[in-house]
């Protein structure tokens, strides 16, 4: 089980103490999308990509088919198992599960294309490939640079701007802060809050592109949990040079801001914090 | 803005206290389905449909739209609208919101029916309508009892079993406890963790479902994070009778709480607790 976390190489810094920065070994939560298809008789489809830490593949499965109404009883399925799907290195990825219906089970009508073959090992995994998304404002040239005593404080400055949590304790907020030249200010530029966090960071996106404000060059996006996948590929898809997050990051969050040129930030909790990708552009006073 | 949270009811329940339940009102975060969907001259198509707290919807719908990759200029969304949707009163319910595209922006090829009246005030609200399922193993009935020491507990022992969170702080967790018949004591049945709550949930039902043990009669799903509405339909449709958060619900989950006969917790801390829905479960001692 030792898809379940990995270790990464992180950058971390401790303000106020005699070496601000450590280089440091940190776990992290292995996050991978799963493809699900289901097949029938007489045809199969894919059903949903999530994305997921891997283990439990078919417990996760057939869980979120009892959750979709499409089984209710451990009979209706006859049968998992993992397709073929291999990485660029032609290793077998574990990502893709087709689950077996018994016949007369339907296949949930989600108005998209059932293939005719049941067959999972000829199909791509085109649909896992397209959670990877290129972006029209790619922050990788972003030359934006940050001291790390602002980084630390934008934790409380997105708490002390926060309307609705104080009232509720049960929403996400994305507050997206413009940089200064010097790098040792910024300003809150906009504030959202959701019960989602990926519909606060969409939130402030959709804020920016309807004030024409993409690509949103020389900001950080500071959200108040963790930092997964979906959030880092969001910053990127708006041109957003730094993703900086009070909780934790997954692996797939680090390994797409290493590709995507954003500077990837967990665990910002005041006294400091960790860098897990683009370190460059923290500024040394 | 006041429908970004909403007061309720609940019976506030704290441990060693002289007056141990307090009836007492709580602000809960709103949570709503929202409807996106997409038209240009040529034809329209529903393409998403979100849980989310009302408020800058055509914000969410625009940044949503640039995350996925469907436009990354303001001038590729020509307008955006609320559609005609009322609830059982006649309501207008602000929670379809179209998006109309510049000629030349496709629509996204998501595999699914694309419908040819770019006229979104004639379409129903099936898609929404959707999000809530009938379970084939309602919990309405279960008759389980439970101390309010007992589900003060769970949570701890929740976090004791969690292997892998405390390497990586990265992940969520759910618990299935099964209830003794004196409402004194549970066992432990599945643990699982993963990057996503849902995840971990499905994960638990899935056990389940392959253990031949659904519906899950005279159990509690302890879960690590917050109570949105899916956590309440996967426990429903499971049927789960009691479903207990370290953190807030929202007031979609409590509403379908009390619809489908879910007791609710929320806030669940070690030495207390708060009862959102189904506070006939709790047995006084």
């Amino acid at each position: 089980m030792g898809r379940l976390s990995q270790r990464r190489k992180v950058h971390k810094y401790v303000l106020g103490s005699e070496h601000p920065v450590r280089h440091k070994e940190d776990v992290l939560a292995v996050e991978e999308p799963l493809e699900i298809r289901l097949s029938t008789p007489l045809g199969g489809m894919t059903y949903s990509v999530t994305m997921r830490t891997p283990g439990d593949d078919f417990d996760l499965v057939a869980g979120f088919l009892v959750s979709e109404g499409v089984v209710w009883e451990s009979g209706q399925i006859v049968s998992e198992r993992f397709c073929a799907g291999e990485d660029e290195q032609g290793r077998q990825t574990f990502n893709v599960v087709d689950a077996q219906l018994r016949p007369g089970v339907p296949l949930p009508d989600t108005g998209r294309h059932v293939y005719t073959s049941s067959s999972c090992g000829i199909c791509g995994t085109e649909s896992i490939e397209a959670v990877r998304r290129s972006s029209h404002h790619s922050p990788a040239h972003d030359g934006v640079r940050l001291l790390p005593e602002l980084v630390a404080g934008l934790p409380a400055r997105l708490r002390a701007a926060q309307a609705l949590f104080d009232r509720t304790g049960g929403v996400h907020a994305a507050g997206l802060f413009s940089v200064g030249d010097d790098g040792t200010s910024a300003e809150l530029l906009c504030l959202r809050e959701d019960v989602g966090r990926h519909n606060a960071v969409d939130k402030v996106v959709g804020w920016a592109l309807r004030e024409s404000r993409l690509p949103l060059a020389g900001t950080v996006l500071q959200v108040s949990g963790r930092a997964s996948f979906e959030l880092v590929q969001k910053a990127a898809m708006a041109g957003i040079p730094v993703l900086a997050a009070v909780s934790a990051p997954s692996t797939l969050a680090v390994e797409l801001a290493e590709e995507s040129g954003v500077t990837l930030i967990g665990f910002s909790r005041g006294d400091g914090f960790n860098v897990y990708a683009g370190h460059e552009r923290l500024a040394t006073s």
